[in-house]
This record gives structure tokens, C-alpha cells and sequence, in this order.
């Protein structure tokens, strides 16, 4: 492969090749007996997770848990009548976006311009960019990519003039011919996180992009998440300001640039509160053209033991399911200094530590590979490389044991994996997800 | 390359393989339209980090202050008769590593076995694990290195009897021929981290030790980081305890295994008492072998604009020089919603958190290319993917510029980029440095 021309897209690369991607000192907790192997020969070995050559730490994520949120969050858009766009940035895996596509995705979210060129490297074809995109470089390569590729469907924020100054600015110099897509995002609320504050100003972002012959109006968007003091009730509130955007967006005739099957877009949805966007989003009330309700949630493909169990909505509505915590932190105990404490090889290298501690869930005997719970051990703290674990009186634990680690906040626990063993409830390895950040 | 087989040992990677890497969609911030060149080709075009075609958020590693660090601590180590494995953890660069051995180290340390495949993987010959090494697949890995590798030399902790039991099962069952050199581990104190707590403790791990015939007892070590409420007094009295246990162990002839030019090793020396290490190290009395005096600090090779700033040894020996902090973390504002908000498109998973906040240094502006001092720039939060700027009133900053972020804490800084740019004053990137977490 040779750099490539400005004037060529590179063919995307596929799942195949990472199928093909040699394992080796890159990816940490895989067996070291596996060097040179490639990944798909690793994986039809089906080895064990505990007794198949893996050092510790290892990551271990539940096929199973895995392939059940997968099915939960297809059914709960479905019948809701929303689009799915799930955010990306939780695992940068190319072989789960695959697998969230087949499970009836319109797209997938993006954070960042890095990340929408991961997404293009494997050929997504619908891409949702949750922020604004003012980066004359990635602007400059983004317009390649859709003038190379007419089936390339995008989408960004827009929350400032100047920022669409700048976007058309960048557009134009680097001789962009289709026109970029954008929604107009109004912010959660004051102190929020970006959006324009308020109507006048989503007004007033709408005008400059109508002047702007590079972008189109498309729809509204936001993020509930970040709602001041959210609650059930100041988060509807929110989300209704939100619709009354989009109504009066298209009372005044702002999407008048859409044609033939174009849907306003009208886009919402963490993963705290996508119960109060599909009842908000239900009460759409009819526009000038057909409404594409775009949910962004994706968290749910991991969940977790920790912020997203206590904050999930299937909380609040049971009887439409409930996720399945998917990563188990598998690190060893190397030391046992005091009755009181002991250390296991894993650390902030390791766990997600932004949110919440890992919580010991299981200990895995060093002597016997029996398995029992983790009772009376506390995960209290974590350094680079090791976690701080507090024992109560009678804990049993002892140098050389496993301890099975739930974590918390999913985005922080893909991003310290390469390549994560997605591994049956019996312990074996099915296949290895690789992640790109 | 095939699965290795298990007798013979797998030729180094060379930093040749590293500069022949191909620039792509794995490399956030890498300039888009270098996709497919190689790393040398790209450092050739010595391309400019603001004009070049890089994408925001980008990290830069200072070259001039990477050489300063480097050969500050060089001189720093000789002048106090140390010798110097730096912790690799730090960076896990092998680039680095390379310029540290050729700037006068002994070895590199690690915290975990798979650091240590790492260093193996680019050749490094001297590997001081400054932890417990229980994992019995690790173990059979190591004894393969050390086996087929004469010229390998790793040391590694032991602070438990039941350890060291493990270690010996493990080396016995993989048929391990050479011994493995350990050193006891004295903990820092009631509630600190790993190590035996009393100097009974330690006498029984040496004895266990002793008792195993695959290990070596060459030394004692220790990390006066971790000394509870430490201060200049509490740490020194560590190290004397620690010194005593070496002497003791010496008179009691617990170091008799060791021949020909071995040395006894005594270590400690993190980032931020390595003043203490030294001049309690220079009073190590005459043993029956040659003393190695071996320090591990590892931040020094970026420094920081944050915790090591304030912890630095330099700061109480300032004739002793000055580190200079190393990276410098830019990113774009993309959103401007109130006279007191900004928002820049950095955020967990660019810049280190655990610590301290990132702080902003300097704005670049968007449409100038000047830069000023980022004056009443204050950063007040991360999420995953933005940071949350706090502007006061008359703060300049709008939509497009760049803000240049200081960061508190090189080993979380570092393990969020996998190819960082090495950068002169003058914005010209010389090289790339790949690091593998």
C-alpha cells in the first residue's frame, strides 16, 4: 500500500484482515505460546480463558451478554420506531459496529473526526458525528471521502456561527462538491455541555448554514445526558424544547433543502435516559417530510457493574428487559502483605477508574481453579499496576488466586484493551475484538 | 512468522520495524493524507505540527526536553554512583528505552510480565520487574527467554513464602535450567503497597528462597514512594531499614549463590525521593560482594506540568538541575456557548486525569496561527471526549483555535497515544514514538 492519492479512496480495509492480524507482544493477557499465530487460528482453538496459556490481567467479555444486549437494544428501538445510531466511542471495534449493523443499526455515532476515519477504514457506510467538526484537516480529508464515495451517508453538529464559518471555510478550499449534512444542536441547558443555548441562537446557527453553500440543514440534536440536575421531568422538558426546535425549524421552511427520500433528522439518546427520548420522541408531531428519530446510545453493548446498572432506564421500565453486565477483569493476586490487604496485577492500565472502583465479584483458587464469591474483598484503590484490595477478617485469599472484577463506565474499560477475549460462560474463547483508539 | 516453537527462541524486533510501520487509521492525529507512508518516510518530510495536515486532538512529546531529561538523570545517576534502570511503565517505548540505555541505564524496570515481553520483543537484555511474578504462564515464558537466551539478565520481587512456592512449581513444571534471580521485597511501611512487612518476613521469604532450587536470592528492594505519610525524615528511615536488611542478609551469607562478577542489588527510587535514594545509598557500608545500587524512576523522561512538577527531588537539590516537562496536548475549541464556557475536543481519552487536570498554557489562534498565553483559561472538567474550559471575563477565545494544554502525570498520559510526535521548538516533527499498553 502506497500513501494514498488525494484523488483515490483506499479500498476499506475488512474484518477479514483483522481476522488475519498476527497476535504478538502488541496485545497484552494474550498467550505468549501464541506469538505468530493469526487471530482467526487463535480463536479455532477455542482455547480456555483460564487454563489456555492467558496471563493476567486479562479482559474477558461475555459473548453471551454480549449478543443479549445486542437483540435488547434492536427490539427496544424497533418498538419505540426509532433509528439507531449506536455511539462508536464506547468500543471502537469494527467487528461489534459489524455485528450492531446487522442487528437493524442505520449508522454509527461518532465523537471525534479519528474515529469517524476508523469507521471509513472498514467501510460504515452512515456515520452520525456528535459534535461539531471545525478542523480544517479533517474537513479537508472528511469531503474526499464523500465525493470518493456517493453511498457515504454523514451527519455532524453544528453549534456556532464562527463554526460554520469555519466549516465552510475549510470546505471550499479543499473543493468539496457534496454538500455536508448538519443538525443544529441545542445545548442541554446553562452550565451544559456544547449546543447552542438557546432558540434564537440554534436560529441564528440555521441561518449561517443556509448561507453556507457547503452544508445543509438536516435536523436538531442533543444531549440529554448532560442536563443540569437531570431528572425524569427537567430531561422531558429538555427534549420537548428540543422537538419545538425542529418544528419551528420546519415551519419555517429551513429544511427546504432535502429531497426525494431525505428525513428530517431529529437526534437524542445516552444511555440514562433513552426511555424519556422514545415516549418524548413518540409525540413527534407530523412535519413537511417523514422524521428520522435517531437514538445514540452505546453504552448498552457492555453495560456495566457500576454507573450504567444504577443509571440504565430498564430500570424504570423492567418489563421491556434489562442489560447484561458483559466485562469480568481477571487479575492476579501477587501479594498478601497483612490480613487486611492484599494486591492483584491489575491497575489504571488496566480497569476503568473514572466513574467507580472495579468491585470483586469472584475469587478463582490459584490451587484448584474452584470459584466462589468474593466475600468481605474490597477493591480501594488502583496505582498504574496494581489494584489495592482490603480484606475483611475470614476473606479467604491468598497469593497466586484470580479475582473477577466487576468494572464501571464501559467507554473507560474498551479503551485500555487491544484485543479483548470475548469468551463463553464456560470459559472458552470464541473469537478477539479489536479495538482502535 | 509461525507460531514460535517452544525451543527456539523468536529473533528481537528492531526500532527498524518500527519506523517501517505504516501510517494509518490506528494513529489518532496523524495527518490523513499520510496514510500508508511509512513512519521514516513520514518523519523525513519533517512536517510541521500546526501547518502539516494533523489532526486535533494531538499530543507532542518536546524533543529538546526529552534530551534534556535524558541526559540530566545520566549525569544525575553517575554523579551518585546509581546505577539506572529506568521504569519503563512510564512510556513503554522501546524508542525510549533505546535512548536510555545509550544515555548510561543498567536495564529498564517493569511492573508486569507483559511489559517485560515487550522489552524482550525489541531486544532489551538487562529487565528488572519490580514486582511478584505468580503466573505460572508467564513463568514458563520467562524461563524460555532465559534459557535460550544467555545474555538475558531479570531480576524480579518476592515478598511471600507462598510466592515463592508458586514460582518454583511453575519454573519446575516448565523444566527452567537457569535460575531466576530475585530479590526480596521490603513494603514501606503498615497499609503501604507489596513487600514483606517485617524484616522476620523477609527472612522467611529468603529462606524459602534459598530452599527452591530454581531461584537466586541476589538482593533486596523496595518503593519509598508508597512510605505512608512520607516525608524527607520517614523516608530515609525506610531506606536505612532497607540497607540494614541487605547487611544483615549479607552477614547471615544469604547472597553465598551469587559468583563471579555478581553484584548485590539493592533498589528503590521512584520519581519523587530519589534524592533520599541516593544519599542513603552512598552510606551502603562495604559488603562481602560490589553493591548495585539500582534506581527505577521512570517519570523523569517527560516530566510533567502537574504532580511531578511539585514532587521532583530537583526541586529541594535545584543545583542539581531541572527537569522539563515534555508534553504539551493540543486541542481545538469546536464549541463556544457563553461568555464563561468553551469546549475543546479533548477529553479521557486524550489527556491524563487521575491526577490533576490538565492545565491550559497557551492558545494558538485559529486564524492567525499566533499564540498568546491562555490568560483566565482555566480547564474544570473532562468527559470522554471533550474538555470543559472555564473562561473569564475578557478571556480571548473563539471557535477554530487551539488550546496548548500542560498534564499532570506522564504514565497516563502516555498510554492513551500509541504514536506520538516528537516535536522541536519550532513545531517540527522529527520522529514518532510508538508505545504499546
Amino acid at each position: 500500500m502506497a500513501a494514498a492519492d488525494e484523488d483515490v479512496a483506499t479500498a476499506p480495509h475488512t474484518l477479514g484482515e483483522l481476522a488475519a492480524e498476527r497476535v504478538d507482544h502488541r496485545f497484552k493477557a494474550l498467550p505468549p505460546d501464541a506469538d505468530g499465530l493469526t487471530v482467526a487460528a487463535l480463536a479455532a482453538e477455542r482455547r480456555n480463558l483460564f487454563t489456555g496459556g492467558f496471563t493476567t490481567p486479562v479482559l474477558a467479555l461475555s459473548a453471551e451478554s454480549v449478543a443479549h444486549n445486542l437483540a435488547l437494544l434492536e427490539t427496544y428501538a424497533e418498538r419505540h420506531g426509532l433509528a439507531f445510531a449506536p455511539h462508536g466511542k464506547t468500543s471502537m471495534a469494527p467487528q461489534l459496529f459489524a455485528r450492531q449493523l446487522e442487528h437493524g443499526a442505520w449508522g454509527i455515532t461518532a465523537a471525534v473526526p479519528h474515529q469517524v476515519r476508523v469507521y471509513r477504514a472498514y467501510g460504515i457506510e452512515r456515520i452520525f458525528l456528535a459534535n461539531e467538526l471545525v478542523d480544517a484537516v479533517a474537513l479537508r480529508w472528511l469531503a474526499g471521502e464523500l465525493d470518493s464515495d456517493p453511498d457515504f451517508h454523514f451527519i455532524c453538529y453544528a453549534d456556532s456561527v464562527r463554526g460554520v464559518e469555519l466549516m465552510d471555510e475549510a470546505l471550499r478550499a479543499a473543493g468539496a462538491v457534496r454538500p455536508v449534512d448538519v443538525v443544529v444542536e441545542l445545548g442541554a441547558g446553562e452550565g451544559a455541555r456544547t449546543g447552542a443555548r438557546t432558540e434564537a441562537d440554534c436560529a441564528a446557527v440555521a441561518d449561517a448554514v443556509a448561507a453556507a453553500g457547503t452544508l445543509r440543514l438536516v435536523g436538531v440534536a442533543g444531549y440529554e445526558g448532560e442536563v443540569p440536575d437531570a431528572s425524569a421531568e427537567r430531561v422531558r422538558d429538555w427534549l420537548h424544547r428540543l422537538v419545538r426546535v425542529a418544528t419551528d425549524f420546519d415551519k419555517a421552511d429551513r429544511f427546504a433543502a432535502l429531497a426525494g427520500d431525505d428525513r428530517i433528522v431529529i437526534s437524542a439518546g445516552g444511555s440514562a435516559w433513552f426511555d424519556a427520548v422514545a415516549d418524548v420522541f413518540a409525540e413527534i408531531p407530523d412535519l413537511t417530510r417523514p422524521v428520522c428519530k435517531l437514538l445514540r446510545s452505546g453504552a448498552y453493548i457492555s453495560h456495566d457493574d457500576g454507573h450504567y446498572r444504577h443509571l440504565t432506564p430498564f430500570n424504570r421500565v423492567p418489563e421491556e428487559g434489562a442489560l447484561q453486565p458483559a466485562f469480568r477483569l481477571w487479575a492476579q493476586v501477587v501479594s498478601r502483605p497483612s490480613d487486611e490487604q492484599a494486591f492483584v496485577n491489575a491497575g489504571k492500565r488496566d480497569a476503568a477508574y473514572d466513574l467507580d472502583l472495579p468491585q470483586a465479584q469472584v475469587v478463582r483458587s490459584g490451587r484448584d481453579g474452584s470459584v466462589r464469591a468474593a466475600t468481605g474483598i474490597t477493591v480501594t484503590g488502583l496505582s498504574d499496576q496494581h489494584g489495592w484490595l482490603r480484606t475483611e477478617a475470614g476473606a479467604e485469599l491468598e497469593v497466586g488466586d484470580w479475582v473477577g472484577m466487576g468494572l464501571s463506565h464501559p467507554c473507560t474499560s474498551f479503551d485500555k484493551w487491544q484485543l479483548i477475549p470475548l469468551v463463553e460462560a464456560d470459559g472458552t474463547v470464541t473469537d478477539y475484538i479489536r479495538t482502535f483508539f
